[in-house]
């Protein structure tokens, strides 16, 4: 079953719900799963709405014309996509393999609804994962001084394999404002504590403290860095056995179950970002 | 801001979204929340949708006369509460005093938008929490012989109190298939297993068996015993350190905290009950 | 079962468990809990022992100086604790009672092995409360002008009814250096977010970023404001459909339920505190 | 640094811990973890000590002789191990992929003190990453006719192979007894709900049910299916939008990890059996 999901965003107004379900229902539409949000506070109307192709009176390629007409009064917010075209990631990663193995173990379980043509790393190390699953590894070693060029021949990479998605699967480099604003779509994993440990050495200030829970959260990546819109966060339980390998252990199952969520969460379109933060449809 | 909430389920086909959000919006309704789920396996289309009264063009009691007429087609069933008239909970007991203590902090707390007329028991010990709270307390007590007449006095006081509700609240009784012809709203808490254990003393079985976790179940009350729609489960960590009486300790705080939350989910409309499961809009 | 509990750490050296298990062998006791850890990049052993007193050859008020010539060789930290001995416990509040009523409940429940003479506030709103338990209540408002004098009287207060564990449940002063000096048993409950949020109105700045975890962290209190060795966290799910007040209310359940956990281990004397972290034999 | 590990169980009595501690004291060993836990409903002793091999007096094979001097007396049941003496796994698999998979990875990653020189199947599905990962792979089809000879082929195999421990990773054969008392260290890895849901399709009646938790259980192999003592459970929380492919999705996280954890532990040398239940020194 192919169906078309629009995820829309626009100020609140009375007959939004209305107007989105009739233009679907007017189509010819069979609406499958319709959530709404309203942020009383922002003044904003947020939504998802799912349906079946199947049926569906307007093609593909005339659908988002037809509803410009109607979003654009509403000063909207909008994106649609449908489920029989997948998105294409590139995964990109350092030297842990640990995230990586689980989006493409998860890729290859069909949990994750997207293609992967490319893994790109500032290392060799992971070179061999990439072969073992017929994915394309690009190496780019990273430098301050090179750290510009660099970038340039990252994005040429990306609009190669038409990517639509970076996830930074444990890729231990900061992205450039400029990077970020010609391609913005990026998501993050990051351990989180609390209470929190900027700085080098998280793990051992962690155990330090003696903190009893530790967590991890994926993001959106901006400019302000480990600080964007958060699609997913989990936590784990610790105690004084754990010694600082036992925390980064568990920190490291944390991140890739963390990380594939918000990846699939993000793929089944449920994510909508507005101010620095999300709603999730889940 | 008072507001009405619909709670609806039908046979799935197209348009229904757009059907109930235009009955809002052409009475001139700003919803608020919407959210719809469909049962694909069942064909079923589950609705939830509140919206402000505040310049609503029709009155409070022609809301709903007006809505059948939208209803009957589908054939839906469908109910509609207002934010402004509280329901009215009896709260039923036996000797143990935590889950009671819950609820009525709760509502103090303004958690729970309920009013509390009344506390039934079949013991007289928890009278003092009732007359401390400035609640009628009616001692029923209960046995093989008294049940079926004491039944009936049970339902002329929930009459008399005008309930809508009765919460189960550690009430080591059960109602009778009659009972819950004539009054079906009952939510009741439950200590729940991993594996289950039926028949008497399940703690101490739960011990014996070195279970790891433990666990609670709120559920709407059904002739099968313990086996109504769930409503909300929570569990807990257990280990070898604890004993029966640390179970049982741990349960119990299961319990007043899975109760709560499920009291609150159905009081806030919620809760959709269709077959033997449930839709929470959460 | 009366027992003496005996908490201890040392330099690590071979030989300090049967040191210890011997004393305890020699004079006839009973051991029924004995938990040790190393830390072994701190170099310090750390040890907790529960023994019967029924037929235990030594007197109690001579274990203590039996053993101190055992301990003081090892250069050890130590305490000892006798279950038939009640800790008298002080609440301090201010207006919010979550966190008061639910140890008071679990004091009555037999959950919290302790006597609670004393409930002091900087507000009289929660003297109700105090007078129902039958608790003494003293009021002890708060000035940056009178704060010096008024902390001297909350030291004779606690002196005159003979504290041993003061519990801040929602105490919205900062105790002084020279205060905690003097009397530095002292538990807090405090809020914790992924990430942190320093600085006022934290609930507030938690939504805007759109958290999907909260949590609530105890902690002995140090000079370090919400810094000092943690006793035990928790946390709960959040998600866009919870507002501020929402986040608020979720809070407040983890906090009570965070700080009753923390005074329990502490009353079993169950946390060893060294450095700035600790050790919680559960 | 390796270590010896000492699991140990008797009827309980004073002096047990001072025996022990002596008798590795004595002989020049120092203690890095002890952790003991008397059931006083049962009257068991449970213990274990782990202590640095480095400096210790007796040879690695004189210990076992010279502690069961000490063992028998005490009617005692015990094991000894040594870090350094890496257990040898044999992963016994069906058709899914993802518990073995988990602990592959996790053994090259370093997080199972284990070899896996093994692994057995009933199809050929997985053989593939048998070869990948350099592990000999035997498929040994199960017909009812067959069993019975295809047992005594996989005992022959778990002998030619010196395995310790057989995991059922998934693998949808019930062990015969006889198997069981020639081969009795097995860990198996099952999906556990609230309630309990026994007999064919358990996620269906799972979803039929409208549990909102689903668990997983890992527990040793005995005669009773799914009966033997656990070593380690955790939970999900579902939801009505979760589809029964959801709840398989998500069971089979689960499972994955929760069987990671109990090999992990079990390889600890964490966990100690009595009765049909477990103490895990974790």
């Amino acid at each position: 079953m192919s169906t078309a999901t629009l995820l829309i965003s626009c100020p609140d107004q009375q007959g939004l719900v209305a107007k989105i379900a009739n233009f679907i229902y007017a189509n010819g539409g069979n609406i499958i799963h319709a959530d709404q949000h309203t942020d009383l506070s922002a003044g904003l109307f947020l939504n998802r709405v799912e349906w079946e192709l199947d049926g569906f009176n307007l093609p593909k390629d005339v659908i988002a014309p037809a509803f410009e007409a109607i979003a654009k009064p509403l000063d909207a917010q909008w994106s649609l996509s449908f489920s029989d075209q997948l998105p294409r990631l590139a995964i990109w990663v350092t030297k842990q393999d640990h995230c990586l193995l689980d989006l493409l173990w998860r890729q290859q379980a069909k949990e994750l609804p997207a293609k992967i043509p490319l893994i790109m790393s500032n290392h060799q190390k992971l070179a061999a994962i990439a072969q073992q699953f017929n994915i394309d590894f690009h190496h780019i070693p990273i430098t301050k001084e090179t750290k510009i060029a660099q970038e340039t021949k990252q994005l040429e990479l990306l609009k190669q394999y038409d990517i639509d998605l970076v996830i930074l699967a444990k890729y231990m480099q900061v992205l450039s404002p400029d990077f970020l604003s010609k391609f913005p779509k990026v998501i993050n994993i990051h351990h989180s504590f609390l209470p929190a440990f900027a700085g080098a050495k998280p793990y051992h200030r962690a155990y330090d403290r003696g903190v009893k829970i530790i967590g991890a959260t994926a993001h959106y990546v901006t400019q302000d860095l480990d600080e964007g819109p958060i699609i997913e966060q989990d936590v784990s339980r610790v105690s004084h056995r754990d010694n600082v390998q036992d925390l980064i252990r568990k920190g490291k199952d944390l991140e890739r179950i963390v990380l594939s969520r918000a990846v699939r969460l993000h793929l089944q379109n449920r994510v909508l970002v507005y101010g620095n933060r999300t709603v999730v449809f889940a």
